[in-house]
């Protein structure tokens, strides 16, 4: 797992103390630190000698650019990005700017060939199990082609990533009758109901607010990034104001990039030491049931589940 | 106050019994029932006989037509117009579909010169004073002039309505520096950073999903009517998920229309009786002080606190 040191408004101060937990949580753990060595070295220092034997540095410098442009060329993210492409990390962490995040993924690692905008995948667990909500970021306009692209994503990794058979996919709006939203959700709906979803999902039609955090609706809830995240902020903000979420409840601060060509998690820019090993953990988590390169097959239309190694890189574009 | 018996999803029962309430429970409450006669005798016949002299009713038939259509003719909330522009009724209240209210206010009472789109407004109570949310569904595309004649409408009615002086007014976005968002708030922050707002309001920028929850930042939170309406729902989920919402604090049931030349207030579709008689009451509090014509002389940069009968119906257009 490539970390990101210098990603997130606290960085590197929780961004080292999130990989040291990270680290003693996970005994077959291996990170790769990218930043400055000084601060790698807080890490190391603080491990055992066989922990420390699970970590590795990549120096760089300086820090993403500003959101929504291309990162500097010395950037932290784009040099942990590289050591995905170069297979040195198998998947990247980063708690940076959102937007320098994804641009880096998109441009160093490329963006599947059908995926215009990639999607920030959050998943809340609620009472009947796990919702995801995407897009919580990855890109802030609606258009229907999308939001259509988002409900496969998110009930191909509803069904890798959590085990969710059969999801049922929800589009969110502002009723459940037929017809409710505004263009893009007006325009979406039909396709979605004549879309061919991967495992077994079906669409359920409209979902509401109150579905997103209650799950009692849908699996998967689909919306533009705007709308995702501020709504996922608010739930966030309901959960502070109550004192707490529910037990078993509450929000994400970790999210995946769905739609480029290998495995990113993008934590909260407010993330603490916590958000980051737990931004780690879903990392090596994706990594490790292969979720990336099985949801790119399911959407293929190719075999339901087929092991990661059966994952063919040339598939692939940049 | 004209009430629309007929209006949401479990009328005439449970406005049937908000009204009761709400006579009970504010001895100076007058009510016009609009609806079918033999439901209007439920209220009056649980009564008592100084009640009853406090409530008159208004037959009307059949009910509001689907959202973002014109309600037919006959339609109950279309007649509960037809008493506010006649005067008699001083104001509205419907839990009916929000689509065919709003359009029934805005073609019977008419709409502003300068407001395009009339905006739900929704009031959250939040740890150091309310929060006014809008829209919340008067209408649902994002642009930027809306935007902005929103920040208007929610910094006078903050004023008038709930007493904040000098409103802090933000604007609902991804996170909180310059240049955060979609297409349409990219646009109307620099026009809300240059934009002269009634009583004494000054504008604080970008405010995140967080802030409608827990009031930190913001007074006033101003997005499109599709992002409020998810949200506010998303709040009230995340409530239900947690059990409840704080002492004093959870999202409310019905919501202030501003915009047209009348009071006008939405009642939840879902709406409970504890609802209905809360929208009643709401309705009153409005029109007590006179916050229709009050917003609207801000809006003119008028005298700052004008009586209600200062008011001038010729300012208005159908």
């Amino acid at each position: 797992m490539a970390v990101d040191l210098l990603g997130g408004d606290d960085a590197p101060a929780v961004v080292v103390d999130g990989a040291l937990r990270a680290v003693r949580a996970d005994p077959d753990l291996h990170l790769l630190l990218v930043g400055p060595t000084e601060v790698a070295v807080a890490v190391t220092a603080a491990l055992t000698p066989a922990q420390r034997a699970r970590v590795a540095v990549r120096a760089a410098r300086a820090v993403p650019g500003p959101a929504h442009h291309a990162p500097r060329a010395d950037s932290t993210v784009r040099a942990a990005v590289a050591a995905v492409r170069d297979g040195t990390a198998d998947a990247l962490v980063s708690a940076g700017s959102t937007g320098a995040t994804v641009t880096a993924a998109a441009l160093g690692l490329g963006r599947w060939a059908d995926v215009r905008q990639p999607a920030l995948v959050a998943t809340l667990p609620a009472v009947s199990g796990p919702v995801v909500l995407l897009d919580v970021g990855g890109s802030l306009e609606p258009r229907p082609a999308t939001l259509v692209r988002h409900a496969l994503l998110g009930a191909a990794y509803a069904a890798v990533a959590h085990a969710v058979a059969a999801p049922r996919v929800g589009l969110l709006s502002v009723g459940t009758e037929a017809g409710k939203g505004d263009r893009p959700r007006r325009a979406a709906d039909p396709q979605l109901a004549a879309a061919r979803l991967p495992c077994g999902a079906r669409y359920v039609g409209l979902v509401e607010g109150y579905d997103v955090a209650t799950g009692a609706r849908a699996d998967v809830v689909v919306t533009d990034g705007f709308t995702g995240n501020v709504l996922l902020k608010a739930i966030e903000g309901a959960y502070m104001m109550a004192g707490g979420p529910p037990v078993g409840g509450g929000t994400p601060r970790a999210a995946a990039l769905l739609g480029v060509a290998g495995t990113v998690v993008v934590c909260h820019g407010a993330a603490e030491a916590d958000d980051v090993a737990s931004g780690i953990a879903l990392a090596a988590h994706l990594w490790r049931r292969g979720t990336t390169d099985r949801v790119r097959a399911l959407l293929d239309g190719a075999a339901q589940h087929p092991p990661p190694s059966d994952s063919n890189d040339t598939e692939v574009t940049a």
